[in-house]
């Protein structure tokens, strides 16, 4: 017999629902019962489903987070709301407060970043702000105005102290800053991480609402984690001494590919709202450099991305979704970029027939790294989906932003608004309500 | 240039997005910042919003009001969160627990009674939990077995205490009862009163949130209010007193017609849940006398229903919203009904010409008591659109039920899912971000 | 790889492209190719199609059948659009302008009669004016007063000549009469039928558009089908005459509950447009007297409906859709009613748990009749799923009109508007592009 | 009382429900009731709103017009479907078969051309044509295949005949090659023009179904446009002749950037579906030549675009919405695109106060030639409302388009789908019932 189907009113009412449900006030947490902190790229992501239902809370949640912004402008990976412990690693590990000349003394936060998606939250604000009244319009753009410069700091940060060689690419010291934690993007790299005795003992949280393991980082690759945030402390989290001492130091092309295309967006956004030209030929220059920096890493006649491995000084070969990172920024030659196009759509990618709906699974069904269930291993992100519906609208590509946007509506008509998905079968994994699904599916909606 | 309009997707979000904003856990505020306090007609309406986006919060809210069902089955018209006063009248004032035989000890509630549409929301959670899983099926079924008797006490005793005299009618001891506070209906009655010297001194709160107090009941009418508190106190809100002591004691035709339709819909739940039969033969029965009450209430070609006043000895004559009772329940002859249904369509209400949406006004505009921005006394009030587009639906009268929906969703695309609106320039008036009238719209656009 | 999921604005506007598409001019074609005919039950779904489309050409339909009506009141089953032969049986066949004293001389027209379902038609017509122009509004109302006596010398045709012995059912002549052709209804009335030596020579068209023809009516049932024609054409078609010589006489319970149901539609526009009250006197008494005809045939504790062979003079016993004949025009008494919506719902028809969708097979697939893939032996009717839609909400049931309008729409994305679909399978079977499919799906998504 | 207003289903119902009643079986008329003949860009147009509706269907118009391509590669604006007079000026006038050595014997055509928007419907038959069956994939690749060479030679005839000093800008020898007859643009050029006396006397037809003959040509202007056609009969429609003779002869910069973009949208194809790489080669470089040549029309720094009048050697500078023409096809340095976006935007376009809707009006408002009823002298053309917005979708601004799309459906909700508007009131204006209006429509809601 028939199975029940959600229509498109109802599924954007329980995102809607959902959403402010893990309302904390001031922040969104990522789930239902989750810690009441932030992470910064969700952060990001629940402002773009908060814009549509709310200036005002939109406005907030990124106040909230651009409160943490460290003085030399990283915004922190967490932002804790209080204080207090009980995630793990909570500010009691990270200790950045204490360690860190640049951190702020409160809130507490971790001592590392995240992607730079923030511009697009800020865009999405302002774009909704012109369709209400002269009040919202008022309040989007005085949230600009105060935030202007906090924004430019970030990027100005990133462009500098996270590419210290000049070379248009991000550098991670942790893979947790990819935001791809397990990504077989690191394997290799954390491979070569050997951790130090002085690493403390320490109990792990991360596993207590997921009832399967396997789909959760191992203990082995969990110390590593931990001993690289040593690392970090023992050098007081300065930008200068990572890039000396860290084990691990890896250009992320994905994370490079984001930068350059925020970079033009706030450009865009500075030029709609008179702000100093030279902020503008600064933000123009950067994503300049990133994307010649992404197009620099791909190879081969398909481009595909690479990250690169500072330590070991060689490109590392994954078959991932960050492959595909010069489609978010352009710059790859015509050829090229049609050749990685025919690669996503294909059967290493969106077109593997396997797959239940049409839409990037977070590692290649054909390489050996895949684990259909295994976090950024295998399972499609529903919020990846939205990243890249969302680019190639931009990129002047309305009918795949639109294949994108009704393959990943398709999805969650499942309803759990899961944090992954099994490719496969279109099974829900990870915490269940997560706010950036919902928040994708309200964008996509509105 | 245009205006901008909401589209469906988007108005289903932001309706469920205020729903969890006014939700304080297990119970729904009225609206933003208005005390935590529970109303039972409220509380029945924003059940029926909460069904579609979540049956276990749905089963929540009516677990919350029938915890404070007296033990005659009465359910009070508040319920007190906390038991803290701040809200006026409060506890202090109503004293149920302490006077009242049959008043819980805990939560602290009123006095006085609302409208019977709770069987409405028992009937939508059921509904809605049809389309789920199994486990929320069974979730919707156990609270119906866990309230089955609690429902039956609740109507029963609508069906005695408060027919004292078994004419089909049930009979309030005070306006709000009726739920329309200041309806003109009400008007000679409340004239008759005479202010005892024993009211102590008060202090009106209501006015706090409403910027024209033209738009609230008057200061003597206030005092009729708080008097006839003063008099239920004084038999410690015994049913079988209060109908001999109270100045106030009305049949309100439209209770009862909410009252006969609650029965039908009460019976026809039991027959599908295999209830006792002698539960539904009850309701059967009370649905027929209350049926047979309204109908002898009906005056003229057009059945007009009217009030009764008890102590007046005679039939209150307004043009109010109320007149249109039977069309809720039925039994009027068809040539009547049919002339009933005329009026509702024409110039007198949803018919006016100057009326922005064709929806029924709380009262005639052509009516000399017709204030078009005084609370009942006017203004359209979008749960009763939705009480009757629903009520037509049942009645067998599928286009009369979609036209009132489309009008009713009409008016609020304007967004503010205002407390009651101005007739002809759809003016939003009231609490704004009312829970009810988000939830009257998530059920049109379920 | 993700099926591709069709729109409502797209299945809506392929269904009007469609209906379009089958137009030809003052008559809509039942699918594409098929000859220029009008039938007449077809000619009604369709016009509740047009009605939102267009007034105008809505309208124009309803005259163009009506314009076909026999003298005696009789509007016959097909309207022969040009005189010409190639239909088969056509009007070279039927000679009904030749043989039957009532029949029009222009246009060509069977001799037989299909279901009452036009007062539906009339309906939606004037209910979709009520939204439009006032043009538009006249317009309908003039169709009204031209048609008003036609529809009501139909009507009283049915009531007299087709109730000889004033039972409140329905007599048929030939299974064609009820459109349900080859139902295992007929099958023992049928087998009783002997096939004169005087039937001459024919050919059959009826399988030049179907592949397979055991979808279809076999030979010897298409010999029965020809000689009742030829027993009709014996006495000049003369109603009188009928009820005396045919050997197929059977009391139609589908089609007298659908006649009660049309009679109360009827009068109720009757009232609302001022008709004489003498009409409206008629058509209540009508429908009292055909719903008391159709509750009288209901056997059990379940309410089940019956056929009742008039020569054979015995209740005829099969499990189809006709069997919940009582739901469409009421009647039942409760605890039977509700009996017959839980057959409705449960695994004999709807609830079935091996079907596609949840809507009415043409016959039980738990019937020893049951042929998934045979016309009105077992396959789905996207048109009857329509009528139990319809019907059910007039009866104050909307949430069950709703379930089954979900249910069909789920079925029409398919896209292939098929005339009937294998219920387990979902196949598309008969015509495709079938125009009261499209009707169907277009008053839903109206 | 409240307007009624039209759901999206049931707008985009009425769309196709008229684009089926246009069809004339293999071409579809402009609006009902006009002459059979086939536009050059109403067939594309018309095309993009088939697409979604019957990829068959679409392929048939594309395929009707390419059967009149001319030898040397143009595509008629005018394909006279049998030969026959009654259009004024008809095949009597052109004499095109009979004097030009390119044009086809049969069917009969004009002898001017179009403006290139065919590239954009063999985009979306193909786009479609993904989400459909194999069959229908194939038989869209079938029609790539069969009419590639048809398209290249349409494009090189235009890239050379009509670029015969390889300025990147299109030459037009009449004002109807644009599109936009009696638009301003032309006001200059055709004062210029002395009508011969050897003007054959006629008699016009295109004011017979305008109520209003100011909303037309006047009959001065009527006698230019025949005179011109009268020179080019003159030299047997002559490519090379006629870039001699003409006494009109422009330099259009919306063609321009029309065919830079068709190019684009040409080339992208190409790729996709492996045609010659020369060709591909040829593409591109048309594209980027015109796109040059449009880009050297702009005038100072908001980037105005202006056409050339070749025989009074200037820049005709008007303020009507080929201005925006350099946001079609891209190449403008982003300081001037912003500025021409802000224009687009601002008071003197889509921003003006008194605009109904914010969509482009042919003319702008604040202009001395604006006409609010005449044609393209001031009137909103929904066609040019989805043209733009299907641009912004391709170039990379999925707001703007979303915007332009949502205003334009608004507009749309009227119902007439006529060829044009009045901007301040939204009267519709011209013949009602457009098929490229009903086309834009069933793109937009697809």
């Amino acid at each position: 017999m028939g199975q029940y189907r959600i229509s498109s009113t109802q599924l954007a009412a329980r995102a809607a629902y959902l959403l402010r449900g893990n309302d904390l006030g001031t922040m969104t947490s990522a789930a239902p019962r989750l810690y009441p902190h932030m992470w910064s790229w969700d952060a990001a992501f629940v402002t773009v489903g908060l814009a549509p239902l709310s200036i005002e809370r939109a406005v907030i949640e990124m106040d909230t987070l651009l409160s943490a912004q460290w003085s030399n402008g990283m915004i922190p990976h967490i932002v804790f709301a209080n204080g207090r412990d009980g995630y793990f690693p909570g500010p009691a590990w990270w200790r950045a407060g204490e360690l860190a000349a640049a951190a702020p003394s409160s809130p507490a936060t971790s001592g590392i970043t995240q992607p730079p998606v923030h511009a697009i939250a800020v865009q999405r604000i302002l774009e909704h702000s012109r369709h209400r009244s002269r009040a919202v319009r008022q309040l989007a753009e005085e949230f600009l105005d105060r935030r202007w410069n906090d924004l430019m700091q970030w990027h100005r940060w990133l462009a500098t102290a996270r590419d210290p060689r000049g070379r248009g690419r991000i550098t991670l010291y942790h893979g947790w800053e990819s935001g791809m934690d397990n990504s077989p993007r690191w394997d290799s790299a954390y491979a070569n991480i050997v951790v130090g005795d002085s690493l403390p003992s320490y109990q792990r949280e991360d596993l207590e609402h997921i009832g399967d393991p396997t789909m959760r980082p191992s203990t082995a690759e969990y110390d590593r984690y931990l001993w690289l945030v040593e690392q970090m402390k023992s050098v007081g989290y300065d930008d200068q001494k990572l890039s000396e001492v860290m084990d691990f130091a890896i250009e992320d092309v994905f994370v490079s590919a984001i930068f350059a295309m925020a970079c033009d967006v706030l450009a865009y956004i500075g030029e709609d709202y008179a702000k100093p030209l030279s902020d503008i030929r600064d933000l123009r220059a950067w994503a300049h450099r990133f994307r010649t920096g992404v197009v620099a890493s791909c190879r081969g006649p398909s481009g595909i991305a690479r990250d690169f491995d500072v330590r070991a000084d060689r490109w590392i070969e994954t078959e991932t979704i960050a492959m595909f990172a010069p489609l978010l920024c352009g710059g790859l030659p015509r050829d090229r970029e049609r050749a990685l196009l025919r690669l996503f759509d294909g059967p290493r990618f969106c077109g593997h027939p396997d797959l239940r709906y049409a839409v990037p699974p977070s590692t290649s069904p054909v390489s050996a790294d895949f684990r259909p269930r295994e976090y950024w291993r295998g399972p499609v992100w529903p919020v990846m989906t939205w990243l890249f519906s969302w680019a190639f609208g931009r990129r002047g590509w309305p009918e795949r932003s639109k294949r994108l946007r009704e393959e990943g509506l398709r999805q969650a008509e499942e309803g759990s608004f899961a944090e992954y998905y099994e490719p496969f079968t279109g099974e829900p994994l990870g915490s269940m309500q997560q706010s950036w699904t919902a928040a994708a599916v309200l964008d996509w909606l509105d």
